[in-house]
């Protein structure tokens, strides 16, 4: 359990310090979380008010299926520890990665009336798992609650896959997959694709 | 005393690696401030004229309350250093920042007629301390004048809280937090905030 | 031929990591190939699914004129390695590369319609060894068959000289050149053409 | 003279070190030079076509005041350096720059028919010594002849203070400087100055 936890604890770390370094994470932003063990749940999660540019011994802390502390720590999970913990409440994902991206946060504002954005034809969307011609990606686009049980009851509408994406209005994304390789993949997919449409948009000014 | 300063020069010389890495001081622009003592008031300043690229022992020096040189030395303060000197005169505050962004700069010259800019329901507000659902972040933004101690005269006007943020029209944007971690913060989080909204108004187009 | 496979592994390698650096290959995207021998015709090529801002000793493999192993291995050539044959087929050129950016999708998807984009008084277009004043550069773009056969077979149509590239609509670009300096020449030429060009189109908008 | 020869080559290989990393030589473009003697006049100037991202001992080559090489050698001299010519026999200024950026290229074609761009206002020109609240940095925007003779003479007409900046139309900006310190500084205002002009007007669209 100690190896596993340690190999995870890396596994995480590897994928924080790459996302700080395209500064994903401005004013602190931004929790990650990847799963230790299954039954119980355990995962590691980003403590609370570090600055992710560094990397400590504190930078995350081992929380069980509802977000508590496993151990006795000073360190307190992230404000949105809840959000993780639908994720593997409600599917196998082995990994969970919530990021703040000015793409990511204006694509939620354009399109948040419509509680979705579409992408089709686009070689991206492979990322998902989609390899037909026609294949449609469709990233819901939920409201951002201040009141995060309650932003966590509606973030877990949409946890229906083992791997998936949604978008909170103004406040980022979470992407999950089965392990971290996943959902990086994920997540700089998703990050490519709203940039293109933002810049399309800037184009084809509204 | 010379093991704090040490510590201050140390936290500060850290946040102007990162910012450099990010290009936010072009051309040489922008200054930076951290106190090392109350009573009397001293701080650490950015010496003009150097490559804040580069990190040497001739980044910072000491001034007291008033911005001159605590001891005899052939570095000149930034020409700015009044506005550090108004920060610890009038709040608690710790550290102060003076950047120049793209962004931030686009962002006073949009909104400078309006003498501010409001953020509403965006998360990264919380930076600030404000969680409720409905907070409204507003940041001055104050006429650029070429004489110094008008331009700090007219930036003390907007003091009145120990960690805030203030736009100078096309001459970037100075914060002020209890410390160089939280004033780093509240730096990158308007950046974030004012890069989202630059992309809004290049779809939206004026 | 070992020392020479080695010599253009290290070659390849260098490219992938300054492209990896510059996040060129979102979502595992992209794929990358040097030729080693001529006849038979055989390439490295990049494995299927690895993280590219990793240097391992399991990044390329080598393939022949079919794109096949030429070695027994567990390694998978990238699923459009029928592209690099083309080119080893078709051409002279030493070094072929395909990459995804925003702003070559953008431009792939803004000039789709005519099936091409060109560049008139661009400094640039020297990289493509067009020295004079009135010199044309225009680069295809081809429709993104789901049928990688079938994509090959058009992207073969415009194979016809040693140095040169192809935009594949919401599916990046191919360049191919003599050596991968020639490659990472063209690359980069394009990238800043296309670059220019989006941002001209977010001026006078569309 | 050695000795101040190894000097300069070391203060220009660090500026190209430092503007490599921000990719502002994409496709090979982009030379840069620095005086080492005044009587006569010697130079180093970058070889043509190297990789501007590896620093060698074959990056420069010591030219004179007709930007023919001092010594013999396989190396060949950028092949704009008449421009660089000009700026050593027209002012006496230590170090010159040339480089293309995607903002510079989209200004100079923004402003082309003008034959300028002027900046009044900003902060940035401060870099230019303007120091007054109502200074007016004025950047002229001359043709991009094929035939560098012709180039270096009308390049010329615009040399007549010891530090400044022109805009080849689609062919990038060169400015000069009393040593590589001034001249990275105003190659750096330059660059935040078409940035910012260039996002206005993606908003202002024309």
């Amino acid at each position: 359990m100690i190896a596993l936890q340690e190999k995870r604890w890396t596994e995480l770390a590897d994928i924080k310090d790459e996302l700080a370094a395209r500064d994903w994470f401005m004013g602190t932003s931004g929790n990650l979380a990847i799963k230790v063990s299954d039954a119980p749940v355990k995962f590691l999660v980003t403590a609370s008010g570090k600055d992710k540019k560094k990397r400590t011994a504190e930078d995350f802390l081992l929380v069980d299926a509802a977000g508590k502390p496993v151990e006795k720590t000073h360190l307190k999970p992230s404000a949105e520890t809840l959000l993780h913990c639908a994720v593997y409440s409600k599917t196998t994902a082995g990994c969970s990665l919530h990021v703040h991206t000015v793409a990511n946060n204006v694509i939620s504002e354009l399109y948040g009336d419509d509680g979705k954005i579409d992408f089709q034809g686009q070689e991206l969307i492979k990322a998902f798992g989609m390899w037909e011609e026609d294949a449609l990606l469709s990233i819901p686009i939920i409201p951002n609650y201040a009141d995060i049980p309650r932003l966590a009851d509606e973030f877990s509408q949409h946890l229906g896959t083992d791997k998936g994406a949604v978008l909170i209005r103004n406040h980022g994304i979470t992407v999950w997959g089965k392990d971290g390789f996943e959902a990086k993949k994920l997540l700089e997919a998703c990050e490519f694709l709203f940039q293109y449409q933002v810049t399309l948009n800037q184009i084809y000014s509204k």
